[in-house]
């Protein structure tokens, strides 16, 4: 199904709102022209809602949240809520100050998010109040690992039945749940953690896809995942023993704009899960039952 | 004549004030270095005035405006006028908000511009009040075509006249006008749209002719519309099949800053045609006559 | 011993806190982690000492300051000498405008800096409170050349006295001195030049050195001054002729991330000089002697 919600992208287009940092924002356009969007960045609280109204999906990213951008992602949020777009919170950071833990944490009580991208230190901190945040980068002892994978899983699927959303985890293994199912990922390159912004990249990208998927959060969040990190696979095959992970920053977003859905079907390491309580009351036990590869 | 409007840049290194928007900033300040300008980007209201003072054009861009930036486009737009520096608007997303389309006509009361350079969305806002936009992008209704291309010059050409300014408007044709005379460029490519802020380096380096070549305002617009143009062309030749937008943004900018004014008169696709008004009274009918492409 | 400054700069992994300018952010961010640093940018009063806090070293470029973020540059300053954390200043523009000059200034007096980086004419006036800035770029008659060498060095060294700063001139000759002790580097392209950026990025890799090199600033200093240029030149012969400044902008940050201990030291063009002051109470008269190529 990958195939399917990579060319709805590239067949509707979406129009992107943005709110996000000014770090990797270029890197944001130029991946959501790539996968076949079209985006709009705006933050001022007066043109916000507006913008927000006249896109299709709403992407808001905290890394560089200043005291003018909190209110514009707050409204913007609650008015892509009131018009039933796709939003997206990107927590960059959260974790690394009380501002930023406190703003990925405020708009979950007044905005529904469609799908929540983060790595795991930021979504342990939203989920949990704390988390082993290193500045932007998860920390080591967070990372997810096939031997915390299952707990993993459970954890981020609790967290997605108690926001309503979709919730995406990355790193160098991802996952995506929406609560009852979760795909494990395995795409993607070390070297990709040497590339500012592929988070951020990616939250653009798959606010596009679940734009132009709505009836399928969990499998357009999924395919914004593989693409990305299957993109970072390909990118390193062309990557000489000459260049560096300034030519590898081009070479993703290239391979974003040359991927079809059949590149993606192929290279896509993608597992699907079922998340089943268990039969007793109170319990919060939860069992993995591997589904077969029908994405 | 293009050759002459490339080599004075090239020679006098004009010092250009951007102020413009985070989503394409780099690229605007690398394309000025690569066209032989110098770029300083400078939005705070304390210091606009006198870093347009200090400069020898200003560009003001409104891609990600907000309320601390718009005082300071305004001051600053003043100040150029004061010191008699050209100075540019690009109306980005002029149409999607309020906000833009507010932000885009007031400085056209206040400040006079040497030249207003946007896509045919934009400047429909500009001069109609209302527009077909999509986001930072132009609308498909108002693309210009070969069908309606004399019906807009004579529009441009009015707009030009009203506000003393040349009007650029760019898109698959683009024209550029002073109100006595219309350029029509046909140098560009259609990759060019999946790369953003195409626009926004184009009206940075526009600035650069524009005050290279003060005498020459028209001349200098376009000798940079077929410049940018030719640029993708040329990249685009340069790109091979596993690269993407990513490493044609690249290349743009590297042609710029290969080109030189033999390339570009070999290059440019530039037709000038005599706008003619009727020899009665309140006639608004206007006259298109091709000119001998004397430039 | 430059082998040595770089291999601690990736063994350490230091995490690097800019408040700079939302031109050249993203290159920052990719040359920190090119060199192996780690970014995070956050410029909000409300959060900038509390990251400053949880990073190893602080990068203060005024580039694109504003009223906003000038006082989160002098907190964050302040919070990173009271943890004894290196803080460089980048005094982008400094001379360009009262603002700028004044805001370069002013925490001269209140923050510690462990080094301070800039064109000669933004270290002019810095330390003169004047100097023939144009633009963003060092003046012509400012330019350090063999004829001016000396007393130059003499200027740096007295700055770096009282100011108890490294003090970090580059430009076609790099002067890095404590005041007792001056390298001078030779390394570099003049295509650098044609590059946005390349001094800021020089900042944010030369924070990250200072932080992993504590105990040695002018050597950790001189080792990011010297890694930079050698990057401008090893990335200027990979340079086609089809090439411009968009291709010669990401092999530099490539050959960053190639660079190791052995390039670096076989590349550097470093003679470093002893400043003695004469023997006689109140004279200014400094020697320069040269003392053995050792590092």
């Amino acid at each position: 199904m990958l195939k399917e919600q990579l060319e709805k992208v590239r067949g509707q287009m979406p129009l992107i709102h943005n709110i996000t940092n000014y770090v990797t924002v270029n890197d944001c356009a130029n991946i959501l022209l790539a996968c076949g969007g079209s985006p709009i960045m705006a933050d001022d609280l007066e043109e916000a809602e507006e913008i927000t109204a006249v896109c299709g999906g709403l992407n808001i990213n905290i890394g560089t949240l200043n005291h003018n951008t909190i209110p514009s992602m707050l409204a913007a949020g609650k008015k892509a809520n009131a018009c039933g777009h796709p939003v997206l919170l990107d927590p960059v950071g959260a974790g690394a100050s009380r501002l930023r833990t406190e703003t990925a944490r405020r708009p979950l009580k007044e905005v529904h998010f469609t799908a929540i991208r983060g790595n795991i230190s930021e979504i342990k901190t939203l989920a949990l109040g704390m988390g082993g945040a290193k500045g932007v980068d998860a920390d080591g002892i967070d990372a997810v690992t096939d031997a915390n994978l299952e707990s993993t899983i459970l954890f981020a699927g609790r967290f997605a039945e108690d926001t309503g959303a979709i919730v995406a985890i990355t790193g160098a293994i991802d996952i995506v749940t929406d609560g009852d199912f979760a795909c494990v990922i395995r795409n993607g390159h070390p070297l990709m953690s040497k590339v500012t912004g592929t988070g951020c990249m990616l939250s653009a990208m798959m606010t596009a896809y679940l734009t132009a998927n709505q009836e399928q959060p969990l499998e357009a969040a999924a395919a914004a995942v593989c693409a990305m990190g299957l993109a970072g696979e390909r990118a390193y095959q062309r990557l000489s023993a000459k260049e560096g992970n300034a030519s590898y920053r081009s070479k993703i977003i290239d391979e974003i704009f040359l991927m079809d859905g059949k590149i993606l079907e192929e290279g896509a390491r993608l597992c699907k899960y079922r998340l089943q309580k268990q039969e007793n009351g109170t319990s919060e036990k939860i069992i993995c039952t591997e589904v077969p590869h029908e994405m």
